[in-house]
């Protein structure tokens, strides 16, 4: 059995505290030994990718502490235990088996005589059939016309990381004759949102997945009712155009107001859920059910990573220290997430999503408060275009934000142009290049409004293209970073209690069941 | 003449940081005293829209301080300099001249002759005009054929505030009869961005704007290349699908290569850009040139408000002040920008720009370092999404993040659904009321877990409805904010060296003329 210890009773942790301000990168990242950290300072990755730390605030000494600390808090361990099927999830007394939609990691996990690997391989499989017969035609809409659109209805985690994904592969897929279906996206209670979709989208030839486990999201079942009311008033039967995404016990499971439902379960929470059928058949019907298979292998061989012991082949793991050193030794209250492509451009709101729900907690998987600061604030948009933007905050601004670079060699279309005899894709990468090392060692100049102090601390993930199997190890390497981080605050990743509250207050508002301030409010916005 | 005098200079600002944690909001917006607060720390803002900072940590003596600060920093006296034409952009020795692109504020301004006001209504006329003839199909393709889409090609701020201006408007126009043309964006050096647009865009049928103050920013002319390629490629002239927003000084000015070049100045900073061509010219094209008078308009409407000497009629000096008490002293890094609207889904992006590349500095207008800290960190995403994704940590967190939220009554589109009898848009707007009030008020819990501490400050902006005119106002006040926070921080708000190192490091790598770090990273991304 492991333990589940608070960081700040970890005898690692201390040493690490110790090592406040160890490296100056600035000096470290200059001259020959810099270019020795960036020869060094890499570990493989999965799917021919690789995790470059050189121009982080580490060396040897520093490298052999968060060792220490992997081994002192059994992080491997713990995930051994969560693939294993341990109720991880403490809060809401559940599993936590996302990793387990794209492979059998550990020991099988039968819950009520269920294997859910079979249930997720199940699930997969509807998905595949149902996203091929409507590829061939033969699900079709009322006048046997070929559906050409999917319209995915969620929220939050059912919304971001689908569409980061589907964002990531749609010009891949056009390029390689893979885009199947275009794919929209419907989250917002606004109800401009939902308007918006419309306006612009062929209802007769649309189908819409309704995705909510519950069956009961509000601003979701709000949605599905305006897509009814729309179809209805084009004289089309939304039962022909509508399939659930939902779990076996919701009133959407059997309702023959879907033409289907593929099922997720309670071991998948929302932001985790792209491995699922929230991701599965949004995806297998825009890209057909290959591409959304190798997105999973991509996974899986990330989640391979994460069973290795030594930090320096286990990327996700070694990311994780990292950060925690970041925040709880050096202080540094953000990380911004910063993809040198733009295909990655809403990748870090779902990191946003996925890293700060999780880990954004003051209280042990135990309930008890923790004498430390958890997670970071997560943003990021994608360079060059950042570059025009926030960057002038992240070189000369008074607080230091620790940056994660991602760089593909190649880019998706395989088009391009020469200029000042350089390609764009080459200019794309020398720029990330630039800006590592321009954040790492600074210059200094006379003029002190155009010197730059240096010392600010970055990573960079270097693949080869952004494919599928590349985007799903990304994906995975995030999601397991976040685990061990979690592991390490020792704070439960996967229960959100933090949205209740909100949640509650609307009901009262919407019910005028107000007083106070809340009643006031609810005045002056006229409710 | 006014006194530039560092924050940390001021009597006042000794006095604020003596009011640390003076108000405690989860007491002060509790029961009466919360709705009398509600009802009382509000400000009217332009064009209806009213500004309440009742869950923020002020009472009245932190605004009576505030206000002192106000005072002595000179605040309204040096915006009113500003608009005199004051070199208030000491780094690059320019005067900053966005509001007068607006309205006439304060004296003439001639430079070189030049009255500055006549000269963007000048080019504010040449826009109107060229949109005018491009709707009734005066100026066509080489088919005489009219034009239906419109592309902009620029980046940083030639892209983010037009962009988010766009998707701001486009549903309001849609409705309104006004959607003249459908405006795409292509921004990043990435070549899959262009690929991507061009894929998905009839250029017999495109205009494209090219938007480059010097004429020479690297992705923009590579970008533009890439669309001149692609246009030769399907057999179309170039030349008869190309317009310049340039500077009258550039390469592209006289270039034979458009149709026509709209001119802006050094005056106008790129994040300050979508008052002049930059803006003008697309959203003209887009929506009409009523409706960018329309936005011009709004705008002019906050600029107005910004002279006013009282904190309680001047609401983006009390938005700044109030700011810099949250950041200077109770210590929070971040802001979280929350519009309760999917058209602002972009809107916080352009806000990232506009304030952190304004106010990311460390050191004053004199290139002095200061020893307080500046700009925040600014993200968002709209509501209620990001109550299904990053708001656990804001709530649960263990670090505090203040708020800006913004709320319309109405939606723009005009279509709802009644569920659980409420239409969308009162939920929405329930769910902002509602949030306010659980981030300042929490909820105890014997459940550590599902308890919330409270005390997380947030102000919210509350409209009728997102037009032309509001969203003008919206964006000015923002620009205000931080153009008095600046003032506030004596930092020159109007540059941005930290963009410099990462060009040059870059053009190095491009010309193989590097060594250690930098020629590594070059060779592990195969440039």
């Amino acid at each position: 059995m492991v333990a589940w210890k608070n960081l700040d009773t970890l005898t690692a942790f201390e040493n690490l505290k110790a090592l406040k301000n160890k490296v100056d990168i600035k000096v470290a990242m200059a001259g020959e030994n810099g270019a020795k950290r960036v020869n060094e300072y890499k570990v493989p990755m999965a799917e021919g990718m690789s995790f470059n730390y050189a121009a982080k605030q580490v060396d040897d000494e520093v490298l052999a502490v968060l060792a220490d600390l992997a081994k002192e808090a059994e992080l491997v361990a713990k995930y051994k235990e969560l693939c294993n099927g341990a109720i991880i999830n403490t809060g809401e007394n559940r599993r936590v088996l996302h990793q387990l939609a794209r492979k059998q990691q550990g020991d099988a996990v039968v819950v009520d005589g269920v294997d859910k690997r079979a249930f997720y391989v199940e699930q997969q499989k509807k998905a595949a059939d149902f996203a091929n017969k409507v590829h061939a035609g033969e699900i079709a809409n009322e006048k046997g016309e070929p559906f050409t659109t999917v319209v995915q209805i969620g929220i939050g985690g059912s919304d971001l990381g689908p569409r980061a994904l589907y964002i990531a592969l749609e010009n891949w897929a056009r390029v390689n004759g893979t885009l199947k279906m275009n794919a929209k996206f419907i989250s917002n209670v606004d109800p401009d949102d939902a308007s918006a979709v419309l306006a612009t989208t062929d209802l007769a030839h649309a189908l819409f997945i309704v995705v909510s486990k519950s069956g009961t999201t509000l601003e979701t079942l709000t949605n599905e009712q305006f897509v009814r009311d729309a179809l209805v008033k084009a004289d089309l039967d939304p039962s022909k155009h509508m399939i659930a995404v939902t779990s076996e016990t919701s009133p959407m499971a059997k309702s023959t107001a879907f033409m289907q439902a593929i099922f997720m379960d309670d071991f998948i929470g929302g932001r985790y859920s792209v491995s699922s059928a929230v991701g599965g058949v949004v995806l297998s019907l825009a890209f057909g059910p290959e591409v959304f298979a190798r997105i999973l292998n991509g996974a899986a061989a990330s989640d391979d990573l994460a069973n290795n012991e030594s930090i320096f082949e286990n990327p996700s793991m070694l990311d994780a220290l990292i950060g925690v050193y970041e925040r709880n030794v050096q202080g540094y209250p953000e990380t911004a997430v910063l993809p040198y492509s733009q295909a990655l451009s809403r990748f870090p709101a779902h990191l946003q999503q996925a890293d700060m729900e999780s880990n954004g907690k003051s209280v042990n998987r135990f309930g008890e408060p923790v004498d430390y600061v958890t997670g970071p604030i997560i943003f990021g948009e994608p360079g060059t275009n950042g570059q025009h933007s926030f960057y002038q905050l992240l070189h000369q601004g008074t607080d230091i934000v620790p940056m994660q670079f991602i760089g593909f060699k190649e880019n998706q279309m395989g088009k391009d142009v020469v200029i000042e005899d350089s390609t764009s894709q080459k200019k794309l990468c020398a720029n990330v290049a630039a800006q590592i090392v321009a954040f790492a060692c600074g210059k200094d100049d006379e003029n002190k409004n155009k010197s730059f102090k240096g010392g600010r601390p970055s990573s960079i993930i270097i693949g080869d293209q952004l494919t599928p199997e590349s985007l799903g190890a990304l994906l995975a390497h995030f999601e397991n970073k976040i685990m061990f981080q979690g592991f390490l605050w020792n704070v439960n990743s996967f229960d959100q209690e933090g949205v209740q509250l909100g949640k509650l207050l609307a009901k009262k508002v919407l019910a005028h069941d107000t007083e106070g301030a809340l009643k006031v409010y609810s005045d002056l916005l006229e409710i």
